[in-house]
């Protein structure tokens, strides 16, 4: 692959990147696209303070949940009506979670995964508590898989689509299938596919699926996440967080709950309308991007940056955490080494921008819209320069953050 | 009063006010406070573009939940350390019943109230569907009071400070006594108090209380609300949307729940940073304000209106629905007229912003900070004007939208 048969070339120039910076961190805030700041003067100079409260209409404030959700439905092959933008990451997988316990009432057991990021599993465990009819089977303790599992008693099955700290790609269609024999509900995270990956949510017969949007779709931080459900469950979104956006008739202010048809039925209370408007404005980014395209280079970014610095760096103790094989992971590489924490630092010191994960895990994501070949080439120099030079070793590359 | 004693006059020029508008719908959305676009400017361009990911450090934003709910802890009679801006109202009801429940494991019954916010209402059936156990009791309906309904199953009354349609003001203090003298948790539902009235939720020794900041709190469409929890409760804070954002270690990303320590274990999932910051901005204009001055001038612009209104409109039809003392009722007068809704859009039309609730309600909210005593002569006149031309019979005036 060379530079100038990159198919999303054109991409790269609608994001803003900080000089000097290869940013490979886009699975943990995406950088912001150049829209964003006309988008915002607009939102709180235009819609917000001259528009007051006749925006809810004339913007459509109301009505961007649903629109958002559309925008992003397309992205992870979900039909028209099947997703919204709304909450959090987790408290749609809480949704989710006891959406599907009530799609199987004659159940009482939840799968999810002991090394998924701790958000699912801590919800689900707060879910059991208030629900003291249900219980956690977890995959990966005691070395337990999926089949090990799986039964007649199982409800609901959260998986990760990508490990957030390997990379690891699951297989979709096969594990919903598998799901589905067994007579439970599969829940998808998609918080590292979506913007990334062609997820193929109706192909694969998806239930219900749950993802972030300030990862790779670059909604900006903290930008509310999505929820999606198959319109076969259409009937019944039946979930307990029964907020006033949720109502058929949220304008009727009626003392009774009644939940309004279709996807609507997830939304709960007032969603933040400038984090969403800033979130609308990167997904035009996506607008002429062909998913299919974006795997495609993704697979070869990392697989180029994968080959680079375990041809260079192997000797420095750095091993590869992420599967091998392009086709099984997702759009990044996990680099394990004991020193990772301070190798990180010097990285970001020098402009390569990835984070570290506990216990010795450095993580590079790689999003192919504001990315090419010659940034990972430089990265995995870098990288190769701070082992060689044990760069690492300074002082300041020690000191502890919260998040990096 | 005059305006030129206006202890508030200063805050006016805070503001950005549409030329010819006079706002009154403050209790639906609050105005911009001049210094947001510049706050907003920073933080999309100098935090997110440029700063990254760096910037949950360097800027603070993983601070963002405690530093804004210390600054409205201080407003609604707070300690430090006891109020978190986080999700949505709704949502923190959901939290603050769970919570309650919890304290009260040996009670089953919630009473809340047939006439409060319905998103107050559905939420408590949300939890009931979710837990069999918990049963709802409802202020209001057959007549029942609070006297009528508490006995020693009750683990939770949830109450609205300011009744969002009749503006009527309850006693905060007095009812939490009685509440606890039966034995039970007190919610209180600041959506239509904080930012307008000195509450003094210590003073009145309240367990839990939760509200809105897009309102006269002035942080923008659909800004983050608040949860506060009384210090007595904080070795207790069990509540079941245990996302990352409340483990004791989030970034330790262990599989096990371990709620964090005070008032951050009613944090669940990632915030929307760029609508916190707008609220950020916004909490500024509070800093030198006293809020007991707010009251005073609240009530004097409340009887002004009132007053002005019974005196040159009660022969058209128009009826005060708002207590008739200001001390028994918030900082909004609601009106009923059997044509409010085209009225009230006849109004709009004007520069004259308040809103319309069914089944004929006509609500104005004013808020001290940037509305004076002469901005309510010329909204009371041009109601009159409007009412006794019969303007509102214009057929312009009853077209019906979802939101006004």
């Amino acid at each position: 692959m060379t530079d100038s048969n990159d198919p999303l070339a054109h991409c790269r120039g609608r994001f803003f990147l900080p000089e000097g910076v290869i940013y490979l961190d886009g699975n943990s805030l995406g950088p912001m696209a150049k829209n964003v700041p006309g988008v915002m003067k607009t939102a709180i100079e235009d819609e917000w303070a001259t528009g007051l409260i006749t925006s809810w209409n004339k913007a459509d404030w109301w009505g961007l949940p649903l629109r958002l959700g559309d925008r992003i439905a397309r992205l992870i092959g979900g039909d028209e009506g099947t997703c919204v933008v709304t909450d959090t990451t987790s408290i749609n997988i809480f949704k989710a979670l006891n959406l599907a316990c009530n799609l199987r009432p004659d159940r009482n057991i939840v799968i999810a995964e002991q090394d998924s990021f701790p958000t699912d599993l801590y919800i689900a465990q707060g879910l059991a508590d208030i629900n003291r009819h249900i219980e956690l089977r977890l995959i990966g303790v005691g070395g337990a898989t999926l089949d090990d599992l799986l039964d007649d008693k199982v409800a609901a099955v959260l998986l990760s689509h990508v490990d957030y700290r390997t990379g690891a790609l699951l297989d979709m269609a096969g594990l919903t299938q598998k799901i589905h024999q067994a007579g439970a509900v599969a829940i998808w995270d998609l918080c590292h596919t979506a913007g990334v990956f062609p997820v193929d949510l109706q192909g694969a017969n998806v239930d219900l699926a749950v993802g972030c949007t300030y990862k790779y779709l670059n909604g900006g931080p903290g930008a509310p996440a999505f929820i999606y459900a198959n319109k076969r469950h259409h009937q019944n979104l039946v979930q307990p967080l029964t907020g006033w956006w949720g109502h058929a008739e949220p304008f009727a202010f009626k003392p009774d709950f009644a939940a309004a048809p279709g996807i609507r039925a997830l939304l709960c209370g007032t969603q933040p309308i400038l984090s969403m408007r800033a979130l609308e404005a990167a997904l035009d980014v996506f607008d002429d991007v062909d998913m299919r395209a974006v795997r495609e280079q993704s697979k070869a970014l990392t697989t180029l940056f994968a080959d680079l610095v375990m041809a260079s760096c192997a000797d420095y103790g750095v091993k590869l955490l992420s599967p091998q094989n392009a086709a099984a992971r997702g759009s990044q590489i996990a680099l394990a080494h004991e020193n990772g924490f301070q190798i990180m630092q010097a990285l970001i010191a020098r402009g390569v921008i990835g984070d570290f994960r506990q216990p010795n895990i450095m993580r590079f994501g790689f999003s192919p819209l504001y990315l090419q070949p010659e940034d990972v080439r430089i990265a995995a120099k870098i990288l190769t320069d701070i082992l060689a030079t044990r760069e690492w070793e300074q002082e300041i590359y020690s000191q502890r953050n919260a998040v990096t």
